[in-house]
């Protein structure tokens, strides 16, 4: 259907209550919204049915918490990544709730456990260095409504650490694998499964790992068919595809 | 359960058919994936179901025809992945059934058709010069059982293209995004729609393009959280990732 | 015409007033300006008719007054780029109508509003984080006698909002876009405008930005036709090239 | 005003001639151009008031013909870009003026000589090797309705070939400046105009050129403020964006 | 002690034979090798005791002979790499001994079987387009007299393929392991010997491999200890260098 | 032969103890190190006979602390490389014996002297700033029971120094050589040794070193056979390669 | 003093000869070589005093052959760099004594033999694939009139070649050294001699040699004081500046 | 000849006072520098005839003043590079006619003035913020003993700058070219004077500069045939190679 405010003027122009150059100028000056294209940003709210995230880098305390009392005024829920720890502070002091995960500096506010994953999402580190990484993604996938299963510290120089997890890979849906340094272990993983591997390259690493970037390359030349990969450190952003493809087996959510 | 062949070996070394000693070297001779550990294979196999593909480079018509031959016999379709016209002509004159598609060097046999994703996948391409890797991505996901809906030359110098599949865009499960030059388009993609894109950077592209690095880097560092991103010129990874995840909606399949 | 210094040698000499090695040394030791070659200096400033400006960097706050007091000798208005807040305040002492943008940290002193423009300067930003860069930008121009429109966190990822410009953007005779990250702002911008796009990266990002690189690649490989390319966060360069195209409308200058 | 089909259907709806429900699927059937967004491209043909360009990279001598006879329906002049001499021959046989650029591999079709931009346009290349990319840019100047002045081999190791020019320079409204090895050519330039600067980089060089990285990188750290940069060897693109710049002094574009 | 050149000059000098100034004149003469350092050369030779090799590439046919006939006056095998195939036709006349691998262009010929390793060097590749890379280093390993196991494509992504071979693995004194594309194999066979590895990466791949850079950077920031690198494509020296730690357990050879 | 545990469920299996059933649930849930794949760990501890290794960067004193007590309790030397002076304070409080190079940031705790490899090792250095991983890779060889013999500041520009050396060079089973800026020293090196050479690229140099970058790169190039290189300032794998090498000529450890 | 034609106006002006207004035109009229600026291009051939040179590449035979006569009018001898062969062949049958060096692709034509340096220029080459670009440097030297003396395949990694160089080396009064791979060869020569060395990386190499990137890193971070570089390949410029260089010790010279 | 301390040796010898056994220990004892061999560095220190440098970076105050003193015991003068300001008061403080330049953190100590170099050497800096580095060569050139003349911020975009030094730059006999940004300012000058132009690139920059490498390949690329380049930032190097060129002139030096 069109929307409200365009009906209303046609049928004014109908009624001969505005002519037809008056109808021009008012469909001109809509807010293009109003013509069905961009409400975009409403129908990814609706369509993602996940709360809204904050990403707190270079943001104040001040800020933080005005935009998350904003947000919470719309959403049960909050994730902020990257949040600095006096931004956590001011959090807590009105939504005692929020819970603060050091590694990752990710804040979280859960007041409505959801679940709109179907099927478990794995995350999986090559090292102890990559768990911040690691901790974002998890942080965030639960967030967004998932059931979460990770280990950390399974590099492929000791192989038997990630095959002993071969029977919990096995079991999810989407896997999301970290690693610096050579960044080896997505195809290791993608070896393994037969759901789709998101790879985050991490700049952990000495030398020529050239802050990330030979885990990057590494990752990108994957001689597994099932890994695509996010940016270096990103977390985030690899939590939150998975959740959107962990969210594809929901039923309610197709 | 232990495979059957296992099974069976057990089953007879009990009965005394066989010595233990026979049982160690029939253990020891069987294919390792029978001892439990390495049956990742046929797992994937059956985990996947999608029929397994030739990568046809450097391959030899006869190298082609041979693998073919073996992979026909235990499953019914078969794509190849850029494959030469001569391997194309030797497939075709021993199965007539034989499609090419040129742009893309694919080469696929389908005799069997399947439904195994559940939803659309959307494959989209920034200009024409970007077909051929559209292309491959296509092939590859029809022919991993799923219906494909494709618009080119959408690219974001001429946004009402793009926004003219915004309709279509948003019935797919999951798109994967064909750009090179700048390869802005997966950002684009990526806030009109709430599912997860696969984004492929081509070679395409003169002089600072440095032969596709200014597309791939684009795409890793896209502001649109739901993006992913394969190796440049990866149709074949993106179409194949993209069937993983729109398999996921399949309700057998989960 | 001739320099009046040298039309007065010239009348000295004729009239005998100098001898010729007299006139000799008096061209000699005359700023080489004069001699009709080097003349570049003082046609530029006459040409551009822009203030000089100040850049900032590495300078003490006495070095920048120092500075301005001399420009301020010959021009009425003044910029002030990568302002030290010791140099504002040194300058703010002695000049208090000085105004200072803490964002970009330029200092400018307004002392005689100039209309050289001709039309809108339009200046927009992909994030928050690259306001710093295009309040550079957006001060260059209004210091250089431009009128300025501008609007900041209108990247791809949410096409909404550049599209809800899009009515002001048509009306600038020029645009300079502003990004970081994927860089793949001016390409959207650049296909909705028939003006001049300046394309300024910046070094905002993560991992694989690679200090602006990311963007500046995107950027240089525009697939639009009228986009072209400053340094990484050169904010500056971009509003001074943005008043030279604008000045071109103005009947005056041409 | 909007689109004629958009007030064929007001009227009929007002006139009872379809319902409004009619009338609701006609406006979402409609192509979007005509519901006043994305008449962007329309609207580029008029602003621009240039002649659309063919890029004859990889494309047929019949494609480029049938492309050509599509646009000279709507369109006097016509420019193709990188055109391969069998296009060209096709081309003149059914246009006869149609006019070849052996350097720069571009054909023009004048048909109706046009002045769209007010001032002169300078081209100036470095070395004799960056010939073609000038010529590129100067045809392309010159389609869009600009007189060109131009100089080749004037690169900064010999300082009098620019120094030369400086009376020519002068009188540009914009130059262009087309550099490959070092790329010092349009500092150089820059420090002797008070009007913009497009530089190109080209690809000739040796060894720790880089296919033009180095003249590139070059030009966008130029310490002359009015230098702007495209893509390597993209001579169409510098001189499009001239154009652009030159026509803002036509008093009858602004 | 002194070589006997110098303390033969030394007597004639104390005898009066010769005066001091002939004396300074003869050490200054005398050749630099006599005076005990630059002996190097055939001290080389003596403590290698492995043939001299020739570098075929970009040698004649007559040059690869004539170096093969001065080679095989001294020492009873020879290895000719990158050989081109005319070379191997000259060679084989003279010497119908001689053979050719293909894939890897080497040219052998033994004429006397040594046995100067003690202990087996493996070779292992990660896919089939790392055979020819794999080959020159086993053809390098074997005529410096090695015992050589080897196996292809045993890449990461199929991981029993590698674990398979465990067995073989363990038994080797030093493993010299191919890779392409992400370079990922040294990783996990570093973790299952404890023995050196020597890494190779090979420029095998596509797009992001960037012709090897991909599998080199993978390899230098390998997580295993025991991974050191050679130049991309460089089986020969890996092979050699596998063959100098081979030697080390003979027990002669120390 | 089946391992000791498999047997004994057959056994038990074939006198009826276990149904097939528990044979299957018992061979699925045996550790995998019990099916002779991964009881690599211990193997590794065996076969490798050194001391395991603390990496302390990024680790507290705490941390360190705590694992030194855990890998003392079963072997008699620590090796604690990138230790923080705090972590060394606290280890010192507990085992006086532990030694700190604070070059390198080493700790080794060294209570019962082992000699592992047979034969010496050599580490030298370019220059005098390469000495803190020239020592990293000495401490690193000596516990793990290794004779080393060294040399700092023999860099190529001053042949005479490294000259000098050439004696004890020779004298060597394997050579570490560390240099900075361009990285010549290994190739020299490997010309004057006719044993393995392994090359650790320093980050010391200026410019465009790139962080040791062209050290890397050089020592990748170099044209002696018998180099192979580990990653940038990586003194500690270096080390441990060397010491797995020269233990080849330990008859026992054979 | 004033040139002599701006005398002239000035004494024509002051007798009434021509008016203020004539000479201001006559003063801008002049070409600027007449004002003492640009008189540098015959400034640089007398300085010089070289006879000038043709840039071969990418000329036709007739090109060359056009300059070349041109320039032999005013010049004894002729070199031509990157010569075609058929340049050479058209520049043979016009000059019978042209020589032509097959390896370096440069042609010369030495009428008259000149002695312009004083003392001698050493070239040495690393490899014997290195020999065109050295050869190139020692055509251009003796050309220039310099004594050169060279010796090729003198590379580090067997150091008694460069070493058996030693006396001759250190009797040049600048040496050039040309080399590929790691390209450390002028840092040991530099440290050899006590006169400048021009270093010339060239582009032979394999893997990561980059195209020559290694050899020019390593020779831009030499760890010797007195060794300056060249582009990639680049034996002309070497050559040129080494004669150059020696030029300076001819007393007629300076 | 040969040196004293040979010489002595060898007159004991003949006259019995010591064995021909005690002769060879001696010989062997002795600094090998007295074999005639690696006499390099004496002969370096003599044919150089330039003070020795220390490289102050990164030594403490201790170790200057200690090397300070050995090397003031030898020769009259003394540079310290990269002189921290403390080294600086340590030096002062025993050797009071030290003098300190704080730009570029040298300090030197003249005691004894010398004219080594014939000619003047040119010291030319694009901007300010090269000042350091051009200090720091003319500083070098200074205390080799040398004439040494200078410009400061005579940048390309400012042409005139550079023009107003001809007759200066003219009359040197070798030119240093300081340039950060884009660095064309060696092609300029080397395009302007007829000796070798030594280029320095520095890191003075933004954004796409990368640390100064934008200036390093500008200047490896120059388009004038006379320009050498050191490394990014090494102003000891450009100045103390110049000295090398410069002294060429000096009749007494040849």
């Amino acid at each position: 259907m069109l929307p409200h405010t365009v009906r209303e003027a046609l049928r004014k122009y109908k009624t001969g209550e505005i002519s037809e150059e008056e109808l021009a100028g008012l469909l001109r000056d809509l807010p293009f919204e109003d013509l069905g294209f961009a409400r975009v940003d409403h129908h990814r709210a609706l369509r993602h049915g996940f709360p809204e995230v904050i990403f707190g880098h270079r943001k104040s305390a001040e800020q933080v918490l005005s935009i998350a009392r904003s947000l919470l005024a719309r959403q049960p829920n909050l994730l902020v990544t990257r949040c600095e720890p006096a931004a956590y502070q001011a959090l807590r002091l009105e939504y005692p709730e929020t819970r603060y995960y050091e590694a990752s500096r990710a804040a979280t506010l859960i007041r409505e456990k959801q679940q709109l994953g179907h099927g478990k999402i794995g995350v999986y580190s090559a090292g102890t260095a990559d768990i911040p990484v690691a901790e974002e993604a998890i942080v965030t996938a639960e967030t967004m409504g998932n059931e979460v299963t990770s280990a950390f510290d399974v590099g492929v120089a000791g192989l038997h650490r990630i095959l002993h997890e071969k029977g919990t890979l096995q079991e999810c849906s989407v896997v999301v694998v970290v690693a610096g340094m050579e960044g080896a272990l997505p195809s290791v993983v993608g070896g393994l499964v037969g759901v789709p591997v998101i790879a985050v390259p991490t700049s952990v690493g000495y030398g020529a790992s050239f802050g990330g970037l030979a885990a990057l390359l590494g990752m990108l030349n994957s001689c597994a068919s099932n890994v695509a990969v996010v940016n270096i450190d990103n977390g985030f952003g690899a939590g939150y595809i998975a959740a959107l493809i962990n969210r594809r087996g929901n039923p309610e959510s197709r």
